[in-house]
């Protein structure tokens, strides 16, 4: 790549991304600055997504990229952080056009006004393999009031932020395995997938009112095991209670087996908990109470196991990997 | 990549990297928390390197991990900023053995000690391409404090942090184009294209006494004259002051072009302005002052110019690209 196309796509395509962020510098110096404030603590994230393992090859690179940004922010909000900016790195196949990048950038910049945030800074090369895709996301939160996945107490209620299974049976969708679904519901499963909503309007619950919190990506019963033994809890999740669409529950009806669902990953909700107070406040905000925690014993090493009609379920894998 | 192997490499090889820092919450949450500070901004910079591209695809990875870093590095110092954290990416090619991984692991945690680094969080995925490695560094400042490659005045002078060429004739030597040198030069320019030598003893220096700074990874020529177009500026730099080594001087003597090493790229030294007394000051810590600022007219244009015996060199291509 001849050195002014660099050049060029940063002035074109980047510079209005950064705007007039102060910390972005107009993209004319080497870095960006994130200027002090004692009052604020910075959440930091980094996710990276490649081609043909978290996106299909030619999937459009708008959504690419708002699906980068989302995955992203879904981490900001889950530690009770307001968004703020990011930094991007892109390594291009040879051969993308700039039309392609232009895409990327759309998709980024319609997501980045909708959710309040805007570039800082970053790097763009390029590759001989498929494209990959990096982010750094930037968010604010209280001096000391970042929340983690560590904090959970015994007798804590556990909540999610919505609807599980989504993701997963968009995926599916994708790969021709979802049959018997209208053609309203299979687009809907199939956005979600692409676009999974974040739930920013919930930041000020979070940070209110839950003692522990991460968002799900990897299967809703997986997270709640990684979150359960990070403190040494037993998590008992109530498959009755976790909230479903209209499109879920007709794929159920249609032969997809609900535990699929809480193991399907992809989700990108919030898994927190909270005692009886926060979890009443939470829900009044719009989480669904799906569990509880317990103490371990010898008979409930730490772990989440998943619970229906007062029966406990056997599954075999908590956690699928939601690679293509 | 099953997710346990995702998990044990964090767990085994990338722990240990985050150590106790407070900013990487050990790596068990999933973001890094940067705390609140008045005093210091945060410079942050984010550089990627891609196998085939930026390093041959049998470099030794310990190698690769510190040539990121100090890449990274290299911004921060130009700031003015100190060494603080880093976030990492890295998409493996499918196959990357769990020695493979450890050697890049132990290459990162030979230059974070070296260099007062930590690593606060990252992401990890696999890809079918090449080898892509992405970091985004800070730095800590002083608040407000953080130089700009804007902020060069008239009759500033130009330094520069050390050698130019190096890393430019470790690269011709290692494709086989360097011929006639010693044994010992050429390890010695290899070493150089490897692992830039990133001068963070010069900090304290070019934050009290430059009044515009860069590093240079594009060719000192380029990069002087991306500075003095960001300042509106002439930039004069004499070819007889611009620093080299003895293995320089050698290749020069064996036919390589002094132009060349100042078009060359792969320097990574640092290129900044002050008034007199600053340069006075830069030049004790160790810079070496290359030429200075000139007001801008009809006959100089914007731009930067090679000059030696008191005539301008006219050079087709200031900025070489520093790809394979």
């Amino acid at each position: 790549m001849p050195e002014h196309d660099e050049f060029s796509i940063i002035d074109q395509l980047f510079k209005p991304l950064a705007g007039l962020s102060r910390e972005a510098r107009g993209l004319i110096d080497d870095v960006a600055v994130i200027p002090g404030n004692e009052a604020c603590d910075l959440v930091v994230n980094t996710d990276a997504l490649v081609a043909g393992i978290h996106f299909f090859e030619h999937d459009p690179l708008d959504l690419v990229a708002r699906k980068l940004m989302r995955v992203n922010l879904s981490d900001i909000v889950a530690k009770g952080a307001k968004p703020y900016g990011y930094q991007l790195m892109t390594a291009w196949p040879r051969g993308t056009s700039y039309a392609e990048k232009a895409d990327f950038v759309r998709g980024l910049k319609t997501d980045q006004d909708r959710y309040g945030l805007s570039l800082f800074g970053g790097d763009t090369v390029s590759t001989e393999g498929p494209l990959v895709i990096s982010m750094t996301m930037f968010g604010k939160v209280a001096a000391g009031k970042a929340l983690s996945r560590l904090g959970a107490r015994t007798g804590d209620r556990v909540l999610i932020s919505g609807y599980i299974g989504q993701g997963y049976l968009g995926l599916k969708a994708l790969q021709g395995q979802l049959l018997g679904l209208s053609h309203q519901d299979v687009n809907e499963v199939i956005s979600a997938y692409h676009l999974p909503e974040i739930r920013t309007d919930l930041v000020p619950a979070i940070r209110d009112h839950a003692r522990s919190a991460m968002d799900i990506s990897d299967g809703l019963l997986g997270d709640a095991d990684h979150l359960a033994r990070a403190n040494n809890l037993m998590i008992r999740i109530d498959l009755n209670k976790v909230p479903t669409s209209l499109s879920a529950r007709a794929a159920i009806a249609s032969g997809i087996s609900p535990v699929e669902l809480v193991t399907g990953g992809d989700d990108y909700q919030i898994l927190c908990t909270a005692d009886e107070a926060g979890a009443r406040a939470l829900v009044m905000a719009g989480f669904y109470d799906i569990g509880m925690c317990l103490g371990v014993s010898e008979d409930t090493p730490a772990g989440a196991e998943l619970w229906a009609d007062n029966r406990r379920i056997d599954v075999a894998a908590k956690g699928y990997t939601h690679r293509l």
